[in-house]
């Protein structure tokens, strides 16, 4: 079998070749200063890092990360914890991860009153109202029903809410975005349970209520119960974590976040919504002219870039990649452009597949920086031709401040030092 | 818009529509007991559970499982930890996970002189041998190439071992398979690098060398490092865990788990295979005739059902959900049949798309249990045509109680009590 060459033949091309002397030059300095006959392999038991001469750590049951990667963890808004700890939210640390997968340790979180401790076998989910047979499930009943297992993201409505204040907040691309994370999501189809339970006329809408000490409860229309959602029992391949609902959540796909109600205890079918206090008093898109959009559940087409960005730094001139993360509640990600000028020109991201529908796709772009100063933007587009606005075109209609459903381009700034900030375009 | 029932509609055929009153009597019992006009919702707060009544835990930057979960571990080899803690494996509990990505924390180890705790501002990754230009790298430097995240499974190649003993073994399916796990990783295409070196005239192999106390060490044939090989830097998002070789391994998608060296520290371009003691000693396969087959890199088409298996029970009679993992090393599984007669009938499992290379595949079958005895199987097929094979024909060639590779099929006898046993047939 003659090498497969095809690989590099491909990458290549978009890696600018004239340039890539100074790239190597630049990010592999140690392998300038060899030659190769001065080459000397570390042979010698002294010369072997530490780790090599002493045996390692035993086996564990459950791993945990390398303690080097301690500073990788879910930051909180700022004057947290407050008098109510259980209220309000970390986030996915997004400038530090790579792929599409959230690992469930950073999973954002946006809790009401807390994190409940469940047990599994005490909790009980019960679906009624409008319903020819009520019903009220275990968790090992409800195990037992077909499942299905897809990859999605779940967006808090109030992600990127940071940069709605007046002036761009100089923190991390997760402190800002990282309200949004996707995971492999394993339960059973609610329309499954729907046909079980036998849906009245009339019904037209579905009270959904989690078991937390806030009782948090929203008003889902029906065709989504009867779309794509599902009672999720897994996450990532494991029950879910207790920061994301165990043990079952309602899972709306491409809705916002809230929606997705973890600790699910009662789903009840309804001829109207039920207007809870947790989709009155918040959750709602106050406009210029005073009134409020209410039950904007669906996701905007959204992208952001996660490298380089803020508390990043670029310590040498050379290639990077410029990459990053797109999604939409609509379904699939069809294209992200990148400005390196401020929105003067677009280049075409490569999109890395499989693109699953509502669903993190991450994005790359090779790019050669030169020392010089730049806005870095990208620009998402989903498969029903929505495109992300810019921060005026999403600001327009609204009053100001609104941070709900913000999903205008994100700009960063780069110094001739290689600093990245936010700033507003 | 109207109701889109097609999910129902689509899964309800296969459900055994006349049967499901029974399934709902069994496993929904609870709910068989209410008639509508009794129901009454818990709407005094003495009704309510108790997690509803206290504000509940704060938000946290690490998130980990509910501890009504702490028994979902990485079981050890029995005996463990020996007067060698830092040599052995412990598998992914297979038999109480879902979907397709293995948990970080659950993926399987095996280490030949345990986990190094590795400085990653220290390590370094050479490249030299039969090249041009010999390179080293510090991981800033390395993480600075064009990136890719795709989605595979690593399996040890002593997986299922346990089921090369005489008897078969009454553990779990993941203490027989649980030596393979499915992860996203992100990382550098290994071509890219060596194009990078420049690779002189004869070079055919690359040894790879791990940085832990063992110096673990394998050849690789070059065609596969400039096929689909990578430096894995992320796993499931996150830096790699340090029991899959944090800061940097070696992956070589669908080859057996050593090979894909963890905590790589060199690459050496060769003539010929270095012969290390880690594939002389072992990681060979001993045939009846006296001659051992070396360098057997590739991983067969495998299948094995985690619901029902060992240590399940089928408290009652009713409707099940038939689930497990298919993999191969050749590609993609474009079959997967389920037998509960002991091969004498097969029927199709659905395949829970999309179907990723190289990775693990999800299959599912609704089956009906009547109380009776009956022994469970899967057999695989993949798109190279190969089939699993069954236990007579795997270990024809070989001699008794050799313990690599074994692919063939997985027998769950099922009693008149419920009850899963470990059978071979």
């Amino acid at each position: 079998m003659p090498p497969k060459n095809s690989l590099v033949k491909n990458l290549l091309p978009s890696l600018d070749m004239p340039k890539r002397r100074r790239f190597l030059t630049g990010s592999a300095s140690v392998a300038a200063t060899l030659s190769v006959t001065s080459l000397t392999l570390p042979v010698n038991a002294e010369e072997n890092p530490l780790w090599m001469k002493t045996p390692g750590k035993p086996m564990s049951g459950y791993g945990t990360p390398s303690t080097f990667e301690a500073s990788v963890k879910r930051p909180f808004a700022s004057g947290y914890p407050t008098v109510s700890p259980g209220t309000g939210s970390s986030r996915t640390p997004h400038q530090a991860l790579e792929g599409t997968i959230t690992p469930s340790g950073l999973h954002f979180e946006r809790h009401h009153n807390g994190v409940p401790d469940i047990d599994p076998l005490q909790h009980e989910l019960l679906i009624h109202g409008l319903v020819e047979r009520p019903l009220l499930f275990k968790l090992d009943a409800l195990s037992r029903y077909p499942l299905v297992n897809r990859v999605h993201f779940i967006e808090c409505s109030g992600n990127s809410g940071p940069n709605s204040a007046p002036e761009p907040p100089q923190i991390t691309a997760g402190a800002i975005h990282g309200l949004a994370s996707t995971s492999e999501w394993t339960g059973v189809p609610l329309a499954l349970l729907l046909q079980e339970a036998g849906i009245k006329p009339g019904a037209t809408w579905i009270l959904a209520e989690g078991a937390d000490a806030a009782s948090m409860s929203r008003s889902i229309p029906l065709n989504k119960a009867l779309d794509d959602a599902m009672i999720a029992l897994y996450q990532n391949g494991e029950r879910l974590r207790p920061e994301q609902g165990y043990p079952m959540r309602l899972l709306l796909p491409g809705w916002e976040g809230n929606t997705n109600v973890k600790w699910l205890r009662r789903l009840k079918l309804t001829q109207a919504p039920t207007f809870t206090k947790d989709e009155t008093s918040k959750y709602t898109d106050l406009q210029k002219d005073g009134l409020a959009r209410q039950f904007t559940f669906g996701l905007g087409v959204k992208s952001v870039i996660t490298f380089p960005s803020y508390g990043h730094k670029l310590e040498r001139q050379g290639l990077y990649e410029i990459t990053g993360i797109a999604w939409t509640g609509a379904g699939r990600i069809t294209r992200v452009e990148i400005s390196t000028n401020n929105g003067l020109s677009w280049k075409d991201a490569t999109l890395q597949g499989p693109v699953h529908s509502k669903s993190f796709t991450r994005f790359r772009l090779p790019w050669h920086w030169h020392g010089t100063t730049h806005v870095l933007q990208s620009r998402a587009t989903d498969d029903s031709g929505a495109v992300q606005p810019t921060r005026t075109v999403f600001t327009a209609p609204y009053a100001k401040g609104m941070n709900f459903h913000n999903n205008y381009i994100q700009a960063w700034a780069i110094d001739a030092n290689g600093s990245l900030s936010n700033v507003y375009t």
